[in-house]
C-alpha cells in the first residue's frame, strides 16, 4: 500500500475553531433567544468597492467576445497587475522593485504554506509566537518539525514570544537559524515594527544569512507615519527577504482570491555543492509548475485598486473597519480592560480581565454578551491570558456587542 | 545562508517551448510578411458560453451588496457546485460520489502537481512516455526521481512507454510501484482507454496496492459511447484511485481557473507505522492549510455549465472544436499522413512522413506551411518521430492551416 507523507500525522489537530463553534452552538442550544454576534473571525464583510465591481464586469465581458478572449495567462501574473504594483506599492515608497520581482498569486495563505518548498528540509526555521498556525502547519507537513511536545510546541522549531513586555515584539534569535516568518502588523496581536525595529532584524538576517519571509498582509491598516509598509523600506532587505502582500483585506478579496509574493533578484540560497542559487528562479520554477496563474477576471478586479477611484474606495473600507477598531478599543478600555492594537491593524488583543484563562473569558463573553471572541491561546502558549476580537463586523453589530459587553459583562 | 531544496537542480530545463518560440521568431524575421499559423498550441480560443457569462455577471453583483457578499469560503468548494459535480458527472452515469469527495480547485495542473505531497518520498511511480510534463516535474522537485539519465529519463522512475504498436496505451507495470499517473483521453496522443483496459490497470492497482493518478481533463471530448469518462465507472476503483477534472477545455476556462479532483473515502494509504490512512483526510489537510479555495465568482461561473443551457453551450463549444479536428485529421489524411487521436480527445498525433524526427518535421511545417506544430519528442523519447496538433484553433486558421499544408507541403 502507498506510504503516505508520514509528518501529517505529526500535525496536532487545530480544534481551536472547531471548540469555538461547538460552545456556540451548545449556548445557542440553551439560548435560543441569544442574538449571538461574531467579533472573533478575520474575514471581512462589506462589499468589493464600486472601482472593482465595474472592472470585474468589464472582464467578464472581455471573456464573451473571441477578439478579447484571454486563456492562460502568465503564471507569475499579467504585466497590467505586475506594474501597477511596482509602481503604486513600491515606487511611491522609494523602492525599487521589477515586474518580474511580483509574482501574483491566489493568496497570501498558499503563497506563505507553500514558500518552504523550495528550501532544503535541513532549514531551521523560527516563529513567533502566537502565530498564524499555517506558517507552523507547512512546516510540519514537509518534515521541518520534529514532534510536539506537551506544550504544544514543536522540538525542531524555534519558538520566540511576543508578549506585552516587549510590545509583542519577538527578540532577535539567540541562536542561528535559517527562515524566520515575521507578521507585522502582526495577527493575533496586532502589533507594529518600527523602521528601527525591522532594520534590527534585517541586520540579524545579513549576519546570519537566514531569509526572512515578511507577511505584510495587513499593511494598508497602518495609520502611524513612518511605520514601515514593506520590509524592502529598509535598506539591504532585498538580500534577505521575501514579501507576502494580499488584496484580501485590503480591498475585501477573501472571497475573490488575489495576492502577491515578492522574491528580489538578489535574494540567494545555497545549494548541497555550496553553489549559490536565486531564490526568483526557483520560486517562478515552483509557481510554473505547480501553479497556473490567477484568472484573468480577478487580476482585473485588482488592478482597479490602483486606479484613483479604487484607491479612494478602499480608503474608505479601511477607514470604516478601523472605526469598528476605535469603537471596540474604547469601549473596552471605558470598562477597565486593557486592549492592545487595532490602531495600526484590524486586529485587537484583549488582556483577559482578573487573571482569567484565554477560555474563561471567552466564555464570560458569550454567556454574559452573547458575544464570540478567539481565545489568544489558540494561537500559542504566548496568546494565554488573552482574547482577539476583530475589526470586521459591520457597524451595528459591532457598536451592538461592544455596548452589550461594557453594559452586561460583570468584571 | 538557507540551504535550498536541492531536488530543483535535478530539473532538466524543458528547452521545448523556448526552442520554439525561438525558431518562430528566426522564421518570422528571416520572412516578415509570412503570417504562421500555431496549432501547436494547448489553449482554447473560444469565448466562454454565454450561460457562464450570465452567472459570472450575476455573481459580480453578489459581491456588491453586503447581503450577498461572499468571504472566505469552504476550502474545498461551495456544496452548489461540489453538489452539482457529484450529480452531473457522476450519479448521471451511475458513479456514486458525495460532495465531500470532491475538492474544487484552481486547476488540474495544481491538483495533478500538488497530489504527490500526501505520499511518502519512497513511493515509486510510473509515468507514461510520452507525457505531461508536470507529473514528472512535480516528483522530481519532491525527491523521487533520482538523476536524469543522457536519455532524459529519471533513474527512480518507472516509464511506460506508448507507441503505435500498442495504440498508444501503456502495458502494466512488470514490477511493483506505488502512483501512477494516467491520462485519458490522453494529451499528447490523443489516445483514449477503453473500459476493459482501464479495469485492467485497477484490477492491477488492487493487486499491488497502488494508487491510480487519473486525469481525466479531456472526458468531455469523448465521442464514441462505451468508452469511460471516470475511472469510476469501472468496479472497484474508489479503493486504488484519484481523478483530476477540469472546466478549462470543457467550458474554456483556461484563462478563469476552475477544476477538481475526486478522492473517495475508501481509498488509504500506510503509514510508517502500519496504520491505514484516509487519503481523503490527508488531501483536504493539505488544501485547507496550503489553499484558501476558489473565487466565489468562478465557482458560480463553472456551476453554469450545468444549466441545461450551459450544457448546451458546452456542446457547441466541444463541437466545434471536434470538427477543427476532423478538418486537420482529414486534411492531413488525403495528402498520405499517418494521424492518431483527434476522434475523442482535441489533440492529433502525427506521425512524421519518411522517417523524419520530430524537430525536423516541424521546421519542415513552418518553413514549407508556415504553420507551428509541438514536437513529440518534447513529451519523452517515445514521442519522437511525431508531432502533436491541436483542434484549438478558430475554424479559419484551422482550415487555412491545413490548407497550406495540404498544397505547399513537398511530401
Amino acid at each position: 500500500m502507498a506510504r503516505i507523507n508520514d509528518h501529517y500525522l505529526e500535525l496536532k489537530r487545530s480544534y481551536l475553531f472547531t471548540d469555538i463553534a461547538a460552545r456556540i452552538k451548545a449556548f445557542q442550544g440553551a439560548h435560543p433567544d441569544a442574538r449571538i454576534i461574531r467579533l472573533g473571525i478575520g474575514d471581512v464583510t462589506q462589499p468589493l468597492p464600486p472601482a472593482v465591481i465595474a472592472a470585474l464586469h468589464g472582464a467578464v465581458d472581455d471573456m464573451a467576445r473571441a477578439e478579447t478572449f484571454r486563456g492562460y495567462g502568465p503564471e507569475p501574473g499579467y504585466e497590467f497587475l505586475t506594474e501597477l504594483i511596482a509602481a503604486h506599492d513600491y515606487g511611491s515608497r522609494g523602492v525599487r522593485m521589477a515586474p518580474d520581482e511580483i509574482f501574483v498569486s491566489d493568496g497570501g495563505k498558499s503563497d506563505s504554506a507553500n514558500i518552504q518548498e523550495i528550501f532544503g528540509p535541513e532549514c531551521v526555521v523560527a516563529v513567533t509566537d502566537p502565530i498564524y498556525p499555517v506558517y507552523v502547519d507547512s512546516n510540519v507537513m514537509a518534515g521541518r518539525s520534529g514532534p510536539a511536545g506537551d506544550d504544544g510546541r514543536y522540538a525542531g522549531f524555534v519558538y520566540l514570544p511576543c508578549t506585552a513586555e516587549t510590545a509583542f515584539l519577538p527578540a532577535l534569535p539567540d541562536r542561528h537559524v535559517d527562515l524566520i516568518y515575521l507578521c507585522y502588523p502582526n495577527n493575533p496581536t496586532g502589533a507594529v515594527m518600527t523602521r528601527d525595529t525591522l532594520a534590527r532584524w534585517v541586520d540579524y538576517a545579513r549576519r546570519e544569512e537566514a531569509v526572512l519571509l515578511y507577511d505584510a498582509a495587513y499593511e494598508g491598516y497602518i495609520r502611524e507615519p513612518g511605520i514601515p509598509h514593506s520590509i524592502f523600506e529598509i535598506e539591504g532587505a532585498r538580500e534577505v527577504a521575501i514579501e507576502f502582500r494580499s488584496f484580501s483585506k485590503l480591498a475585501g478579496f477573501t472571497g475573490t482570491r488575489c495576492a502577491f509574493t515578492v522574491v528580489p533578484q538578489e535574494l540567494q540560497g545555497r545549494a548541497a555543492s555550496g553553489e549559490r542559487v536565486s531564490l526568483n528562479a526557483l520560486w517562478l520554477r515552483r509557481q510554473s509548475t505547480k501553479f497556473n496563474g490567477v484568472p484573468y477576471i480577478v487580476q482585473r478586479g485588482a488592478a482597479a485598486v490602483y486606479t484613483d477611484e479604487g484607491r479612494r474606495q478602499v480608503g474608505k473600507l479601511i477607514d470604516f473597519y478601523m472605526d469598528n477598531a476605535r469603537i471596540i478599543r474604547e469601549g473596552l478600555e471605558a470598562i477597565g480592560l486593557t486592549v492592545y492594537g487595532g490602531r495600526n491593524a484590524p486586529y485587537l488583543w484583549v488582556k483577559t480581565p482578573g487573571g482569567l484563562s484565554s477560555w474563561d473569558f471567552f466564555a464570560r463573553l458569550l454567556n454574559e454578551a452573547h458575544v464570540v471572541g478567539t481565545p489568544g491561546s489558540g494561537f500559542g502558549p504566548s496568546g494565554e491570558g488573552y482574547l482577539r476580537l476583530t475589526a470586521f463586523g459591520s457597524r451595528d453589530q459591532t457598536a451592538e456587542a461592544v455596548d452589550r459587553i461594557k453594559t452586561r459583562l460583570a468584571l
